[in-house]
Order: C-alpha cells, then structure tokens, then sequence
C-alpha cells in the first residue's frame, strides 16, 4: 500500500499513530510546516527537520504557476528540487484558487483563473490537479475540491459538497493507485452534520488512503471548529489518517489532536514569525512591543532553538524585528517550528502514556498565565 | 599590547600574517563580512564563521542610532547582544554621516546631523565615537575621520585630509590605550601621492595599533585607486597590519592584497547576494536571468556552501529569487561570504608557498572564461 497508518495508542478521541510512506515515517499528530513554493520561508529544510516535523506542505497553486509543475519534473521533482528529502504533502490548488475572487470561474468541469503572478490564463480541474501533483512528485496529494467560506446557507454548502463528491471520484479515477504515492478524501459540508455524514460515506465508498476534514477554518471560529470536531473525524474511518486542513493556532492545534485528528498544517508559526511573534507555553510574544527594549532575557527559557539557546536577548529579538533585519524572521520562523514541533511532541507523549486530559489542563494553565512580567 | 600582527611571510608587497586581538586571532589577509547593525544580514554567527570569516564589521552610525551605544552596552555589548564571539571591527560612524548629504553640518567640532530612521538629531565627533566604540566593546575601533567625495579638489582634499588628522589625534587622546581594545588611524589624502604621505606621518607621530586607508573606493575606479594602493601601504609601518575601507568586488581584493593591504570589508557579497547575484571564480552570475531557469547544475561546482553543496540547482535559485523568497538572499549570501572566504584563503596559501604572481594569473584567467554555457 502506498501509505500505511499504525493506531499506537489512543486516549479519549486522541490518537498516537504513525504514517508510512516511501520517504519515511511521519509521527502523529503531526504537524506540518507550510513549505509554498518549494521553501519553508526563512529556513533550510535540515533546519525544519531539526525542529521535529516529519512532513512539509507544498502549494499546488503556487508551484504550477512559478516555476511550473512541469520545469519542476525535469529538474528531479519537487523533493530534488527543494532538498526536502522527507514525506512532502501537497494540496490541491482548489482552495487558492477559489480565493481569487473576481478572478476565477467555476464550473462542474473546473475553475477557470488568473495568475495573481502575472495574470496568464490558467485551468485546474481533478484531473489536472492529480497530474500536477504527480508531476511534482508529492508522497500524499489531495483531492480536488471546493468549499464556501462560512457562514454560508445549507443548500450553498450541500451543493458544493456534492460536487466535490463527484470531484473526489474524478480525482481517484486521474490519480489511479500508484505503489509510493497516496491520495486523501476532502470531506466538506460546513457545520452540517448529517452533510458531514454524508460526505464522508460518499468518500469511504470511492476509498482512500487518508482523509481530510475540509472547510474548516474559514471564518467560523474555534467553538464551531470544534463543534464539528466532536463529530466529523468519527464519522472517518479509524483506520486512517485523519488531516483537518489549515489548523491553526496552539490551542486549535491541541482542541484538535483531542477531538482525533491526525495531522495539520498552517502557515500561522512561520507567518506570525516573519511579523515579530514569537509563540510560547505562556501564549503570544509580539516582539515589536517596545516592553522588549531593554530585556535581556530569551524568548521562551529552555527551548532549543538557535533564538533562545543561541543567546538571543528579547531586545536582540525587539531590536533585528524593528530593522527589519532577516534574522529577526529567520531566528522567529525557527523558534515557532521548534515551539509547534515541542507540543506535538508533548501531546505524542502524553497520549502514548494515557494522560493527555493531564497534559491539557497543564497546557492551558500556562497559557493562563500570560507572558513574563517586563524587567 | 592590545593588537599583535605577526608577519608570516610576504612574496612582493603582498603579506602573510596574523593579527592577534583578545577575542582570537585574524588570518591576514582578511575579508571583514559587513554586519550593519548587529547581524551579516541572511546569517547566523556560526554560519559566517564557517565561510573563513575570522572577524565581522560593525557600523558606528547604524547601532548608535538603533538599538543605541549605550543601550547595547547594558546588554553586555556588541558581542553577546549579536552572538558573534570573535573579533569585531567598528567603523567611526563618520563615512556614513558624511554621506547624509543635507542632513548634516560639519565643524571642527564634529558632525550634527538627523538621523535617517526616525530624524532625530544626533552629534558625533572624536570623543563621541571613541565613547561609542567603547560602549560597543569592539576589537578594533577606527578614528573619526572625514572625507571628500572624489573627484575633488586638491585645496578641498587637503584642508580634509588635515582636519581628519587633528580628529585623529582627538581620536587617540580619547580612546587611550585600554589594554584589550585596539585603535586604527586612518590614511587621507585623496589621489595624491604628497598628501597620503604627509597623512601617514602625522599618524605614525600619534601612534596607532593598525593603520587604514581611506578615501578611496568613493568613486574614483579601480585604476587610481590601484595608483594609490602602489605607494600608499609602503608609507605606513611595516610592522603594523594595514586595512583598505570598503573594497570591494574580488579583482579589487586580489589588487589590494597585490599592493599590501592586509585587511578588508565590503557589503558587496552580503548585498548582492540579496539581490540575486553570485559571484564565483568564474565571474559574477545573475541568478535573476532567464537562462538560469532550467538548469540543473549547481551555482558553482567543488563550492562547499549549502547552496552548492546543498544540491540546490541554478534553477532553484533563479526561482527563489524571482519569487522573493528569502532563503534566495540567504543561500546567495552564504554563497558569496563562502566565495570570498575562498578566496583569502587561496591568497594566503599562494603568499606563503611565494607563488603569488602565479596564482593571480589562475584567477583573472578563469575569470576571463566567463560563466558555463547555458545548457
Ligand atoms: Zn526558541
Ligand atoms: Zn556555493
């Protein structure tokens, strides 16, 4: 099979698993560095791996424009290409492309678009996603689908699910089942269960490697995320992974992992660094807060990362971000990925040993009690 | 003493040796990787270490302005705060002000001017930079010094050159002789043969750890100032090493070093690394340029860098420095600070085995080749 998922342990909804593919296990839950156009920004791919990610995400949307799917086959693939030896999991485009309001046509064939590079004409549909995504050569591709930003009315949010049931099935049939490479179900349906419901029977019944819980993270907020949660990842079948796409912050993160799910990704660690903050046990460090200044204490005492083990000061941090210097974002992206790698460790750990509404409590009590006091 | 320079061997003018200061020793010649306000811009320390780099230039101007002398010096100076534990090199601030055309008003007392971050105004003159400098806690401090943009008239260079001289002296009086931190007085005199030397006269009878050359680089092309380098070093002391301000592109290092220039620094490889350049043996690559787009082969092959010994293609980088990702500006800098570490280490190895001339032949010839062939 050209992905496997072993159930190591569960506690409550919680799962402890490993994800197999041909280049290398991935620990779950897992979370994975937004990697867009061939690059985690700011760090070289050992660097990401140092901080504990297993997998890195890669944009079809932003791969098939610049450099183009095809240049990035002739030169090697997407893993030569970007030295990321490891598992690389690539989206399928839909979700950027629906974003270009104005810009973009969508039809039961696909969505017409264009490029926000340079305006060219573009098409992607499930059958020229999977080929794009073959041609990158990414270890999980995802389906073809679309969903509406929430809120959104029922019947928008059932026939769009229905068609990206009827795109799941194009996506499979294009994708075929190669041995090394695995395609994951999108279930949509908003905040519907009984959608939800039926999106993942109609998923279960095509049959695929993995299983993704779409459509979230959209404009609904974290108590309707999590509304969802308590019902969508059991309506999947546990004998697979279970990806919520585009999720999120530190306590979505944990929320998440808790309701059963798998593996996630977001650009919001790597992002947030570029802007100056800085994610701790005790919340979010804006580093361009002039109470850093004069702090000569590190970001988060006892992290790993080059930023807080190498020496940096806060007012080094404070001073690199308000210059605008690079290494304010690079030492900033880095401390983020080891932070998000730390609590997927953290929760590994604490679900394997069967206490992990333990571990959560702790978790929360920290972020309770806000940042250092200023010297 | 708080310099030591130990003269291993010259072949020519060119010389071999080793400047001791109290935080390690610098192999000479020496290129000086910029780090404008506290950061080589795209790098860690330990990065720039390993491309050769023994000792990093600090700029006066930007750290008083942002984060500010005395705030760097609560946080235990330049060093910790930056996390470079070698040598440091600070410049007198006076170049850069002096370049604040409009912005600034000089009198025999030193310099006011507004500053370019947020308009504040700001004074510096002899005692102010020394006091700076030694807030900062560098290696090596430069004197305060002013000079004229060339061309220039001999009267406007000359009534510079003499001024910067009594400026030395305040320079000197100021700084004293602390027994861990060094003082380099600075050549004037323009293109003119009498000046230089009536400049270095009046610097020997002060007495100074290192001796510069400044002025040139300002302007006036690699010919005159290669007219200068061929009298202006043998006018300082032999026994002390001599450091050539802000040269320059490699056929300027290797001139310099030719004439008996012992030391350097230049932003050319950090900022045109940022800018999508690379500069091999070979001749400078523009990494923007179309030709680049499918080609598999590495930057430069046999370069140790993690863009060239890192498998990453011309390809890659042309498409990391088209999208603007930063990882483009920062493997392109380590690239270049790789390069020229390269190539002082090539230097030093040529003068100390007395094949110098032989070696320079090599160098302009394989410059002559031009780049590869686009595939
Ligand atoms: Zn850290
Ligand atoms: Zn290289």
């Amino acid at each position: 099979m050209a992905l496997t998922f072993d159930l190591k342990a569960t506690d409550g909804a919680a799962r402890l698993g490993e994800v197999g593919t041909a280049r290398g296990v991935v620990r779950t839950p897992a979370f994975m560095p937004v990697g867009t156009a061939g690059t985690v920004k700011g760090m070289l791919p050992g660097q990401v791996r140092g901080t504990g990610a297993d997998i890195v995400l890669g944009n079809t949307y932003h791969l098939m424009l610049r450099p183009g799917a095809e240049r990035v086959a002739r030169l090697g693939g997407l893993h030569r290409f970007s030295g990321w030896e490891g598992p690389i999991l690539t989206d399928s485009g839909g979700f950027q492309v629906m974003s270009l309001a104005g810009l973009r046509k969508i039809t039961e064939e696909g969505v017409r678009f264009a490029s926000h590079v340079d305006g060219t004409r573009h098409f992607l549909s499930p059958e020229r996603s999977m080929e794009i995504q073959a041609l990158l050569g990414s270890d999980i591709a995802m389906c073809f689908d679309e969903c509406p930003a929430l809120p959104a009315g029922r019947d928008r949010i059932a026939a769009s699910m229905e068609m990206s049931m009827r795109w799941a099935a194009r996506s499979r049939e294009a994708f075929g089942h190669p041995g090394d490479r695995a395609l994951f179900g999108i279930q949509q349906g908003g905040l519907e269960e009984d959608l939800r419901r039926e999106s993942a029977e109609r998923l279960r019944e095509i049959g695929f490697e993995g299983y993704a819980v779409g459509g979230l993270a959209v404009g609904e907020g974290q108590e309707a995320m999590f509304g969802v949660l308590d019902h969508a990842p059991a309506q999947l079948p546990a004998n697979r992974p279970r990806y919520l796409m585009g999720v999120g912050k530190p306590d979505d993160v944990v929320g998440a992992v808790k309701r059963g799910i798998d593996m996630m990704d977001c650009v919001l660690p790597t992002r947030s660094g570029r802007t100056g903050q800085g994610w701790t046990a005790r919340g979010m460090v804006n580093l361009r807060n002039a109470r850093h200044r004069d702090d000569p204490r590190p970001l988060e005492e006892g992290c790993p990362c080059p930023a807080c083990a190498g020496g940096y000061s806060r007012a080094f941090l404070h001073h690199v971000v308000r210059s605008k210097e690079m290494i304010g974002g690079m030492l900033l992206t880095w401390h983020n990925l080891t932070y998000y790698g730390r609590l997927m460790a953290a929760m590994r750990g604490a679900i394997g040993a069967g206490r992990f509404a333990d571990w959560e409590r702790g978790f929360h009590a920290r972020r309770a009690e806000g940042d250092l006091e200023p010297v």
